[in-house]
């Protein structure tokens, strides 16, 4: 009997890899260029970092996360999100300390949400994601931002929409926080159940509630954007100001809210706007988050980030049919005639490859039209024929396969033939 | 409170992170000449593929899985290894079918083994491992092995050890098992306790135990070369053949058989040489593993795979005293000097960074002085400065690093500028 790959979960195949490979070889030139740096966290950690860094009254924490005792009954859990992470690695390996500063890190890797799987949400899915920490400047939300539509521009996606909102310092989150409370708090028994949680602990919470979306009083909620305190608003036009200064559009929306517990200030979501997307059109969100690294026993240190999927890119790329096909062609098959030339293509094979050519040989006993074959499938640009009475003249037949033509070359200069033609 | 990383495992910073990438590159460039693609499985995958795929008698699935029941009630386990999870796929995708063959795969990424942490050893450790499906050409044996060599062997490593052995087909297994039962069973009572449940289920396990491995029936033990019937000898002989055409040198141990239940025919194992490299000296291990597609419920299917730790690689380029800084330098500072001039080096990075260049700016509002010290931090070949002076005259001032020389340049020609220098 046949064992089936987890629900929810996908191989990744090769075909389809090398767009993965592709954009994540993006995303770290990008990363270069921005002087953001790869930091790697474990795939699993203590559980109560999650439900202090994302927050106990999230849908994640409560019900999405794979958590479970290691065999030493420690409780662990899945990442499910970098963020968190990035932050603990911060504190702990005291990072803030660094001479250099701000601390600008990126991640990538496979994230864990227990979700009822459906097209382009997945159980393991792989974020990209940067984490600037240390700066309060407005001008790194704006490179954050940029950060993450310059990944998309640059693999080719055109019909993205940004949005942005402010949630705001301490203080404005304070007052908007008391307004909430008193705008559901009358008729909060229309609500769902956990919503009639969330008014006192994290009434916030409500506006991103799924079941009730549609209830009247969503549409009247007071707006953060008329909490905000002349600091906040301060700090939520200049980062507008320098979004306009790097030429990308965006729309301010007071809805937004984001569904983790540490945001502040300036948060925002990219979204595609391709028509036939599907229902989930967010591809990127992030924000900023100056409690944070606080919250996990550090210092108090301003922080901004975004995480980004890249199933969800590949999605929109395919939405906007965008053309995405990556396959090269190998530069020389070996084919060969008689147990001897067999024998001796070993060698020839690693020689190319040791001077940096992609070559191949056949594997499988196949006759000379089978490695013909063979050698077409790989899209082979030259095909090297061997036959024991070539071997005895030490020369082999080399084949162009665009042209045609067909060459006798000394088996000792096989490859500084390629490497001539190489150099033309 | 601070919360920990979990025991046994490890964060990857900025300054050892460009290490691990060069590796990988390294990989990813030669598993492209050898024509091995990537596949990418989940991280955890159902319990049963393991205990069917490993080895219900190994150590791994006995006492090292990370296993849970997610929260559906099915019991999911972190990938120990990637073979298993290769050779799942390579079934349920029915890459058996492809035009392509043999298929030719290589994984890179996060397994998960509970352990005592030790030095070298991790709970989650990473692994660049390949898989060749579909082919019974001694050749390939020869390949994979030459593949794993040719990594260790560009990053720079000289003190290897390659040893192998051959496991023999079914029937030369059967004839050995049969030797061995015979041999241990008059005094197994002097073995541990796993020994004597190895004696029948699996006893080949005996000769790797570690409890009993000063015994002294182990070093008379029946040897497996001494059970090879003729067709696994000449297998085994081409083998060693074709290592000696690619100069690859070897020793012959008839006492390697790996730790996994599923070996037959080729085993071997790398290791390294150096001084002060510590106790565990394996860099990689692999073999043939005939049986497994069939045991996952696919057809027959020859296979030939090996993995290897890129922690160990690591340790080992450390032992050999290998140089591996990998640290670069910055194309361009962008200092500011007052507000207006701060808020157009925002829009001025955005140009360097998209003509592909890498470039900072200050985030932490730092005088003039301080500016030059983060760019000499981040090791900037320039250093553009922008006054408001210069801002009114459309110039910045570029000052060249390394020879202190200074040049003002035109603010819409800065670009250029370097483009120009770069071509030089």
């Amino acid at each position: 009997m046949s064992i089936s790959i987890p629900r929810g979960t996908q191989d990744i195949l090769p075909g389809d890899v090398e767009l993965w490979q592709q954009i994540e070889n993006k995303a770290r030139e990008l990363c270069k260029k921005y002087q953001y740096q790869e930091i790697r966290t474990p795939i699993f950690e203590h559980t109560e970092l999650f439900s202090r860094g994302v927050g106990d009254t999230t849908d994640i924490v409560q019900k999405e996360m794979y958590t479970f005792d290691d065999r030493g009954g420690r409780s662990m859990t899945l990442r499910p999100e970098g963020t968190a992470s990035a932050v603990r690695a911060f504190v702990e390996k005291k990072m803030f300390g660094l001479a250099k500063q701000p601390v600008k890190l990126y991640y990538m890797g496979p994230m864990f949400r227990y979700e009822r799987p459906q097209s382009g949400r997945f159980r393991q899915f792989v974020q990209f994601g940067v984490e600037a920490l240390g700066s309060n400047d407005p001008a790194i939300d704006a490179e954050v931002i940029s950060l993450a539509m310059n990944l998309y521009k640059e693999m080719g996606l055109q019909k993205l929409k940004l949005i942005i909102n402010s949630l705001g310092d301490k203080e404005s989150r304070l007052a908007h926080r008391e307004a909430l409370i008193h705008h559901f708090q009358p008729r909060i028994g229309e609500f769902c159940s956990d919503c009639q949680k969330r008014l006192e602990k994290n009434p916030l919470r409500i506006l991103d509630c799924k079941v009730d979306r549609d209830h009247e009083l969503m549409k009247t909620a007071p707006s953060i954007i008329d909490y905000l305190n002349d600091e906040s608003k301060a700090y939520f036009d200049k980062v507008q100001k320098y979004l306009t200064l790097l030429d990308i559009p965006f729309e301010v929306d007071a809805n937004l809210v984001r569904g983790l517990d540490y945001y502040n200030h300036t948060a925002f979501e990219i979204m595609s706007d391709a028509e036939g997307f599907g229902a989930i059109t967010t591809l990127c969100g992030g924000g900023r988050y100056n409690g944070l690294a606080e919250e996990l026993g550090g210092p108090e240190t301003p922080g901004i980030g975004f995480a980004l999927s890249i199933e969800r890119l590949i999605a929109a790329l395919k939405a906007e049919g965008i053309e995405t096909d990556v396959n090269e062609g190998i530069d020389c098959y070996l084919a060969a005639l008689g147990e001897d030339a067999k024998d001796y293509t070993v060698g020839l094979l690693q020689q190319l490859r040791s001077a940096g050519f992609s070559a191949e040989r056949d594997y499988l006993n196949r006759k000379i039209k089978g490695q013909f074959k063979a050698a077409d499938r790989l899209n082979a640009k030259f095909v090297a024929v061997l036959g024991d009475d070539e071997l005895k003249k030490n020369v082999i037949n080399v084949k162009d396969m665009a042209t045609g033509e067909q060459v006798e070359v000394a088996l000792e200069s096989l490859v500084d033939y390629f490497r001539k033609l190489q150099q033309q």
